[in-house]
C-alpha cells in the first residue's frame, strides 16, 4: 500500500566508515595513490553504499520504462510514434543495444509499459501498467492529470520495490518513448528555471528547419506550463513523461531501500533531477554512467554536481549508456578486490 | 633472421570495403545514425583491421615489457628502483592492476624482462631476455649504445611475433620500469621538438620541490642528448629506454602482420610515437585506450591525432588503462554483431 507522499520518506544513509575503509584499502594497493583514478572514487562510493569496504555487484538489474508522447503530433521527433512499440519489441526479442549489452554481461533486463499510444499486450514478456494511451500533448494542455503523474509514480516505486525483493544490488534504469527528449527538455527548463531552447537537441535526429520548430514549440509549451507549475509535481504533470515519472520514482525507491542507482543519459538525468528535487537524499544514490552527446544533458549533470564515469558520444538512450558503462564498473570493483596489498606484495611504497 | 632496417618493411594494408561494410551495417541497426557515437567508430576501425564486416576479439594478449633506468640515480622517481621487480613479481601473482583486469577478461599475460638493475630470473614465469642491466643514467651519457637500441628493437619485434603465431587478434602492451616516466618525457621532447618541462609530470608520485628537480634534470638531459640526435633511433639511444624500444617495435611489428594495437598510457604513447616516425604506416593500426592524467599524454595524442576511447584521470601505466578499456571495445563489438538491423526487427526507420 502506497501511503501519501511516500517520495517524502527518508532515503537510505551511506556508511562513513565503509567508505573510509575502502579509501584505506585503495591507498594500500599497489599502485600510487590515486592513479586509479575515477576506477577508485566510484569503487569507493559503492563500497559506502553497500557498507562494505570491497564491494560488489552480483545482480545488476535494468528497467527500462516506456511511454508514448501526445506532442509527436507536432512533428517533434525524427520517428513516427510506431517506433516505441517496434523498438519495445526489439528489447524483449534482444536485437536492441541495450538488450545486447545487458544480455552479453549478465544484466536482468525488464520492459514495463507505462502508457503506449496503442495497445501492445500482445508483447507478453513485457509488464503492462498503462497509466493512459500516451500522454496529452503539453503543447496544448497538461500532459497528465496530477493523478495520474502519482499514478506513474506509484509504477516506478513497485517496480524499483520488485526488483529490489529480486535481489537487485544494483539498479538501471533505462527509456523508450518516441517524443521523450522534448519531455526531458521542458521537464528540466521548468526545474532549472532556464531558457528550454539552451536545452533542446537533435534527439533521435532533428535537424536544421525541424530543430528550429522544435525549439519554438517547446518554447510556446514552457510558457504555457510555467504558469500553472507551484513546484517539481507540477511540472512533471504538465510536461510529462509517464516513464520520466516512474523512473524518479524508481531512484527515490531505491535510495530509501539502499540500493545504488547508475544513470544513463539525458532523458533519465532529467528524471534523476526531478527525483532529487522530490527529496534531496536521492543524490547520494546516484552513480552516473556517460555523458550524453544530446544538447542538455551537461546542463542537468552541472545542476546535479554529476561527473559521469564515460564521454563516448553516446545518444541513444534505453539505459544503453549505462550498460555500457557497467563494464567499467566491473572493472573498477575487479581491481579494488582483488589487487594485491604493498604488504602482500612485498613492495616497497613510497617514501 | 631479422634483417637489418626491417622496421621499414610495409605495414598491412587495411580494408576500405569492410570498412565501407561495417559502417552501412552501422546504419542500418535499430538506433539513430551515429547515435552509439565511439562505440560505432571503434567497430568500424576493427572491421577495417580485420576485412570483415563483423569484427570480434577471441584472443586479445598483454605484452609487459621491463625495464630500469639509469636516471633514477637522480632522484627523479618517487619509488625506489626495487619496485621494478617487485611488481614484475606482482604481475606474474596476480596482484598488479593490469594482472587482475587481464585475469577477469581472459586476457592473455606475458612479462618480458628487457634489462632490469638486478638479477630477476629467479621470477620463471616471467621471459627474460635482458640487453643491459638496466640503461645507462642518460642525464650522463647515453642510455644505451646504438647496438643495445637495436637489440631492444628485435626484442619487441620477436614478442610480437611469437604473440602472432599463438593466435593474438588484439595486441596490448604495457610497461614497467621507475623512472620510464622520465624517459619517456625526454623521448617526447626529442621527437617532438618541444620543451621537455611542459612534457614532464608526477610520474608515480614526485611533487613539489622534487618535480622542480625531475624538470631541471630532464632538461639538462635533454640539452646534451639533442646535440648528438639525427634521426628517431639517436633519440632512443641516448633517452630511453629498453622497454619502450621494445613496445615501439612490437607496435611496428604487429602493423605489419595486420594486428590491431591499443595503445595504454603516456609510456606506450611516447612509443608509439616513436614508432610512427620511425614507420608511419604504424599509426593506422593503432587504437587509443584511454586518456592518462599524466602531464604530456596530450601532447603525444595531439601528434599522434588521437582521441581515446576513455577518460578516466588513471595514471598508473602497466597497461592497466589498456586491459580496463578493453571491456568497452567489447562493448562496441557486442553491440556490433548482435543488434538487429530495422529490416529484421520491423521497426520503421528515420523518414
Amino acid at each position: 500500500m502506497t501511503h501519501k507522499n511516500w517520495w517524502l520518506d527518508a532515503t537510505a544513509p551511506l556508511s562513513a566508515s565503509a567508505r573510509g575503509n575502502a579509501q584505506a584499502h585503495q591507498d594500500q594497493l599497489t599502485k600510487p595513490q590515486g592513479s586509479l583514478g575515477r576506477l577508485e572514487s566510484i569503487a569507493i562510493e559503492l563500497a559506502a553504499m553497500q557498507n562494505t569496504s570491497k564491494p560488489q555487484i552480483k545482480q545488476p538489474h535494468m528497467l527500462v520504462f516506456a511511454g508514448d508522447h501526445g506532442v509527436v503530433t507536432q512533428g517533434v521527433s525524427a520517428f513516427p510514434q510506431s517506433v516505441t512499440i517496434a523498438m519495445l519489441a526489439n528489447f524483449v526479442n534482444g536485437g536492441a543495444a541495450v538488450a545486447t549489452s545487458c544480455k552479453q554481461q549478465g544484466i536482468q533486463l525488464s520492459v514495463i509499459n507505462c502508457g503506449t499510444a496503442a495497445n501492445c499486450e500482445h508483447l507478453t514478456q513485457i509488464t503492462h501498467k498503462p497509466i493512459m494511451a500516451g500522454t496529452h500533448d503539453f503543447s496544448e494542455q497538461a500532459a497528465m492529470s496530477n493523478e495520474q503523474a502519482l499514478a506513474a509514480l506509484s509504477l516506478g516505486k513497485e517496480q524499483a520495490e520488485r526488483a529490489h525483493q529480486q535481489g537487485c544490488d544494483f539498479l538501471m534504469l533505462g527509456e523508450m518513448g518516441i517524443g521523450n527528449t522534448s519531455a526531458a527538455s521542458c521537464l528540466s527548463a521548468l526545474l532549472l528555471e532556464q531558457d528550454v531552447s539552451d536545452l533542446t537537441g537533435p534527439g533521435t535526429g532533428v535537424e536544421g528547419a525541424a530543430l528550429t520548430r522544435k525549439k519554438e514549440i517547446l518554447t510556446a509549451s514552457v510558457a504555457r506550463a510555467k504558469l500553472l507549475v507551484k513546484n517539481p509535481l507540477d511540472a512533471l504533470a504538465q510536461v510529462g513523461g509517464l516513464e520520466i515519472a516512474a523512473i524518479a520514482a524508481a531512484y527515490i525507491r531505491a535510495s530509501q531501500l539502499g540500493m545504488p542507482c547508475f544513470v544513463d543519459g539525458f532523458i533519465t538525468t532529467a528524471a534523476a533531477l526531478l527525483a532529487v528535487k522530490l527529496n534531496p537524499g536521492v543524490r547520494q544514490w546516484l552513480l552516473f554512467a556517460h555523458h550524453s552527446a544530446e544538447c542538455g544533458h551537461s546542463a542537468l549533470l552541472s545542476a546535479l554536481d554529476a561527473e559521469p564515469l564515460l564521454q563516448l558520444g553516446m545518444r541513444l538512450g534505453e539505459g544503453s549508456g549505462a550498460a555500457v558503462a557497467y563494464a567499467t564498473v566491473q572493472q573498477a570493483l575487479t581491481i579494488h578486490n582483488n589487487m594485491a596489498t604493498f604488504a602482500q606484495a612485498a613492495v616497497e611504497n613510497k617514501a
